[in-house]
């Protein structure tokens, strides 16, 4: 039974809109990291403190997001790639929420951070903050454009910000061997490189609900009609 | 247009097994997390070695409960209270694998941990993770049950989490401070405190999503109403 033509414009203008909300989120999202990270590099407590009282947008957008996707599954029953397009939102609003959570993370860590000496001169933390945000952006830009290519770019980011991390990590722990009074701050960095790589992660994560969503058609195909 | 009584049937068997297919994965998830925290504390190598190699059957119990998820929501076109445990499994899903792949980094830090003399007798991160293992267990339970009250305890549990993350990691930077060569075991002690903390996450993430699902039919019901 194929849905009148009027039901299928309404199905893609709500579809559009949800896309638009998606990507008003991860702007969002990736500000507040951007936000956190400025924070940290220039020691400003005024940023730091900007970013975790700042989640309320993200959070509500959150809501209204999840609200569109429930309204979509509800009154279009939508089938085939429409409906993973949705299930992957329901997936994709989660992900971006929790970046939002990350950069609070990061924020926090920033606060305490700001209180010692600086360990070293930052450069390989705004790297990974840097291939993060891009990965963020490339697989939500993926999901607009249903392109798999550039989802699959984005998986293949992911070895930087890992071995970014041991870097940074190895490096860390030598300046704790050596000094005791960097233990705290450094520690702080280790914990703050953790929270670019779990951004990343979310990245990765919504690069392969775009593959799925896209390349799983025929699949998904053959076992309705082994169902049906 | 009510569906028919033998539809009806059809679709609630069918979420009975997505229900027991998602406790098995629990079970799974909750044994991976338990193998884990038993390699570190028994500092047994093999077991270790085994968690490190075991997430395949988690992993294939994933794509499955995403495929069934699919399928219900194509062939069913479910409302309300029933959409949204479809859509609640599906976020449980994802949760539940993280949870998998947290029990594999806590048994990659313990690898490195027992290369090091113990930096002290292991108390408070195993009442973590008995924490942590109990939220999981209680937040799937309240899913099963569509039990809010259950689900609000998970909730609540928490902030015991938080407490103890908080005092671990004083705790561990006193010996950092007073002993270098506990630098590098300390800091891995510090990043399993962590994943346990974000397995407590994902078990609240559960159930804060059987809360919705149970307790949202009213509004959403007036929401639908407002579009139709």
């Amino acid at each position: 039974m194929a849905p009148s033509e009027q039901v299928v414009r309404h199905f893609q203008e709500a579809l559009e809109q949800l896309k638009a909300r998606l990507l008003e989120m991860g702007g969002l999202a990736e500000e507040q990291v951007r936000l956190a990270m400025q924070g940290l590099v220039e020691r400003d407590r005024d940023i730091i403190e900007r970013v975790m009282a700042g989640d309320g947008p993200l959070n509500a957008l959150h809501i209204e997001i999840d609200g569109r996707c429930f309204t979509l599954l509800a009154l279009f029953q939508p089938m085939a790639v429409d409906l993973r397009a949705i299930v992957a939102a329901v997936k994709i609003n989660t992900d971006l929420e929790r970046v939002g959570d990350l950069a609070i993370n990061i924020a926090e860590a920033a606060r305490h951070y700001v209180n010692h000496p600086p360990v070293k001169k930052l450069i390989d933390i705004p790297r990974m903050a840097t291939i993060a945000q891009a990965m963020l952006r490339d697989a939500l830009d993926a999901f607009v454009r249903r392109d798999t290519a550039l989802a699959q770019r984005v998986l293949d980011q992911d070895d930087l910000l890992d071995d970014l991390k041991t870097q940074i990590f190895r490096e860390l722990i030598t300046y704790m061997l050596q000094d005791p009074s960097t233990i705290e701050p450094a520690l702080g960095l280790i914990l703050i490189s953790r929270h670019l790589e779990r951004i990343g992660d979310h990245a990765t994560n919504i690069g392969e609900d775009v593959i799925f969503m896209v390349s799983a058609r025929d699949v998904r195909h053959h076992a309705a009609d082994g169902h049906a």
